[in-house]
């Protein structure tokens, strides 16, 4: 045994079950170390970013750590956009990074970089292996790392030669704490909330997306008559039948500021306070108007469950219960693909147990509506605004909930970042319907061009935004790398070509033209 | 005026006129800018590495700096690795990043993350505009960072409030310092050189890879029998016939070792010491023998003519003159598609002036050989090993060099790290011949798995090399990002369709099945 298949087995015994994997010469012990532990999947990406938003679609999903295998400082720098959408989603996410050999760093080979800087903005933790009595333990605290609160982003940099010494040390499991109650005053939210009605706002963060702490809320909801809310996005929300509905919190500054007029009382449950997203000059950054009160039940990192709980018992709500979701009957759309009738086809045949990996950013704005009384399903968005995550997430999604659709709706611009994302989706047979929405712009930026004050758009701008030239084929791109494809030029070809491919398993692109 | 109108300014003062782009809202002001500074050319990406590795690319070419307009920490992130392979290049670029503005970065919305520290590890600068009156003397400090010496790695930081604000400075020019002589001592390398014959080595690292300093040492080499020789891999070596003509340094370590064996003298211009690449178990990571004199004569950073003059001097051998390169007669090869086949078919069409964007791995082995004696052409190469910057760096060159051919070979595992690339020359109509190497595998880590003593390949480790499963098509990517394309499954069909490229101007992508 050598330090590699230790470190394999720490992270088996640690829960963790499959690596997205991008490896190089010096991971090159740690993918032999794969043969010997067999308990761990791995599943090969073409480019890091691919890798680590799988790995957060699959913590995502499954509540477990996603790992990553990962080269060198450069390697992780490739993954890095999609690790910091994990940190901002409060997921559980491992990467695993190798280095130079501990005696060959200090020669400053071409590959050499400072991996631990490179790593430290987007990781809470960070654990560099420097000597071989550090592997199985160092490799446990990483693990332990990554599963502390509700998730966390974790990087161990494991140095080559500790890797390919042998090793008489033994595995080591990952020690995560027990969850702690809440952090707040939960007496003082109950009267908050019994006291505001439609005036207080139950605000629900990523820890909180989960069945039984949504299932609490609306317990809440019934016996106050407060609203529940969620920020604009979310790591991976449970929604339709059967769920407490849960409003959104708009995008767009302007329209989050009357979201939240009429709030006087704002209860976090896991969530932080409402802020914008960006600043625009002569708009709020700060979303809640003055003077409203803002409790925070339960920290982003904490566990919500038993806040949520001791809120229904402090309420007296056990024998309530949310309000059904209505059912909507939604009629086959037709004529040009419109956000409204997109939405319409997409909410028509969602199934049930779907996941929607959503990345399609201006063209969203009537899905959340639509698809509100659909079968139960989940919902993740680009938690950390970095765009580019979800055709990989929509990946990790998909090897993490097998026998679920996984449904991936993006942008044109957005699924260029990270298109080999497809090949992956090939490759393993995964279960995912990408839609690309090819507007051939960067639309939203045309929106915030106009917002930001910079200009109207002028002609030169204007060439900074569009895509239309060359225009993207995504059909012929998706077809080399192996997926079958479908090009949709209106609604009704939209909505035959969804209805299709929720019937048909395994990968496959449908090109909305817009 | 506002700040992002001085911005472009001091930056266009400071001599850069493209700017490789990729922004989000945080740079709406600095894109509406561009309307009014117009000496500044934008190139849009449709993936951050594109932009950084097209900025390496320009700075290679031209010798001025290559700048990015990039979309915050993430965004920086996603081309943080060419910016790696710019830095060991040691050219000269500029990241000009967004960020929030100051008075919102507290609040920590989604897209919010240290950017300073995230550039930090792969810059030699970083410069973070932190008021109003920093704007331009902060950009021009940033310009003068990124043409120091050789040319460095310089990161300008803009908050969205500072790019929006009226301003009424001034913009500022850059004052790169001057240029000095040689670090080393001249006479002890003269004599060494004279000394060695044979057994002296001069080795010119990228400082030194231009036309008067190749000159020089064509006349050093003629007037003291020494060997010439470079790095493995390098930014723009200029080749071919009129140039003294340098032995490349092989990759692996074992032949490395012996490339070096007869070495006592080893005078270094403008390069480091050679050290391997990796690491691997009972290899030397030190090329030299014990006992080679190594003699630093110009520091990598430090301008190399200087010191090349004054060693010519030295040695009085200004009326000496490089040996001719001979030329060699290649007929056109047939049968399989091998190294050595489509090296002779790549060396038989290489054009005079043509710029060659070298990313093909583990079958670019027959190529120096072969294409020693073409026309006079520049070859770069991945200077940092972060592969995926091929034909990033090929757009860099491209824009840089019109009316030079563009000839960008690279592996299909390489290609698809930011495979975005071929959309950016399809609409900027850039004359790239882009060559895919596909062998449908990651084929230097099959060398690699069993170099390191990891073990030979087993099923399981095959399937994290092998790119076989789907195979992937890139004449149907390529044409969905509007490249011309042709196939080629022999020799003799490569050889034609170079030819024909050759002939053609404007990008086009030539799939090599192997």
């Amino acid at each position: 045994m050598n330090g590699a298949d230790v470190i394999l087995q720490t992270m088996a015994l640690s829960g963790i079950d499959v690596v997205f994997t991008n490896p190089g010469t010096s991971e090159m012990q740690l993918v032999a170390a794969l043969d010997h532990e067999t308990s761990i999947r791995p599943v090969l990406g073409l480019f890091e970013g691919v890798c680590t938003g799988a790995a957060d679609g699959y913590s995502r999903v499954t509540g477990k750590t996603g790992a990553t295998l990962l080269h060198l400082g450069p390697g992780l720098a490739n993954g890095l956009a999609n690790v910091h959408n994990a940190k901002k989603a409060g997921t559980s996410v491992l990467n695993v990074v190798g280095d130079h050999a501990t005696y060959h760093l200090h020669l400053d080979a071409p590959l050499t970089s400072d991996i631990a800087a490179v790593a430290a903005p987007m990781s809470h933790h960070v654990e560099n292996l420097a000597s071989p009595d550090e592997v199985a333990s160092g490799t446990a605290q990483a693990c332990t790392a990554a599963q502390m609160g509700s998730g966390q982003v974790s990087t161990l940099i494991v140095p080559a030669d500790l890797a390919w010494s042998k090793s008489t040390l033994a595995p080591v499991k990952a020690q995560p704490g027990s969850q702690q109650g809440p952090s707040g005053d939960v007496d003082a939210a109950a009267q908050a909330l019994r006291a505001g009605g439609r005036r207080a706002m139950l605000y629900l963060g990523n820890g909180a997306h989960r069945d039984d702490v949504l299932a609490a809320a609306g317990r809440i909801q019934a016996a106050t008559g407060c609203r529940l809310a969620a920020p604009t996005f979310n790591a991976c929300v449970p929604r339709g039948q059967g769920r407490a509905a849960l409003e959104a919190t708009p995008y767009f500054a302007e329209l989050a500021v009357e979201f939240f007029r009429e709030v006087d009382t704002l209860v976090l449950l896991g969530a932080k306070a409402p802020v914008a997203f960006f600043a625009y000059p002569d708009k709020p950054s700060i979303l809640t108007q003055d003077g409203c009160d803002i409790l925070p039940l339960a920290r982003p990192e904490e566990a919500c469950l038993p806040a949520a709980e001791a809120l229904v018992e402090a309420l007296g709500a056990k024998a309530h219960a949310a309000a059904p979701v209505p059912v909507q009957d939604i009629g086959k759309p037709s004529g040009d693909i419109t956000p409204a009738t997109f939405a319409a086809a997409f909410a028509r045949h969602l199934p049930e147990g779907a996941v929607v990996a959503d990345e399609c950013i201006s063209f969203s704005m009537d899905l959340p509506t639509m698809t509100a009384g659909c079968p139960a399903h989940r919902w993740m968005s680009c938690t950390g605004g970095a765009i580019g995550q979800g055709l990989s997430v929509a990946v990790g999604a998909a090897v993490g909930a097998p026998g679920q659709k996984v449904i991936a709706p993006t942008g044109d611009g957005s699924a260029m970042y990270t298109i080999q994302a497809l090949w992956t989706m090939a490759r393993e047979g995964l279960d995912v319907v990408v839609i690309i929405i090819n507007n051939q712009a960067y639309n939203i930026l045309q929106f915030e061009m106009i917002r930001t004050g910079a200009n109207t758009i002028s002609e030169r701008a204007q060439t900074m935004l569009g895509l239309g030239n060359p225009r993207m084929d995504f059909c012929s791109m998706a077809a080399g790398m192996g997926l079958a494809t479908h090009r949709a030029e209106s609604a009704e070809a939209l909505d035959d070509a969804l209805a299709k491919a929720m019937e048909t398993p395994g990968p496959v692109l449908i090109e909305a033209m817009v």
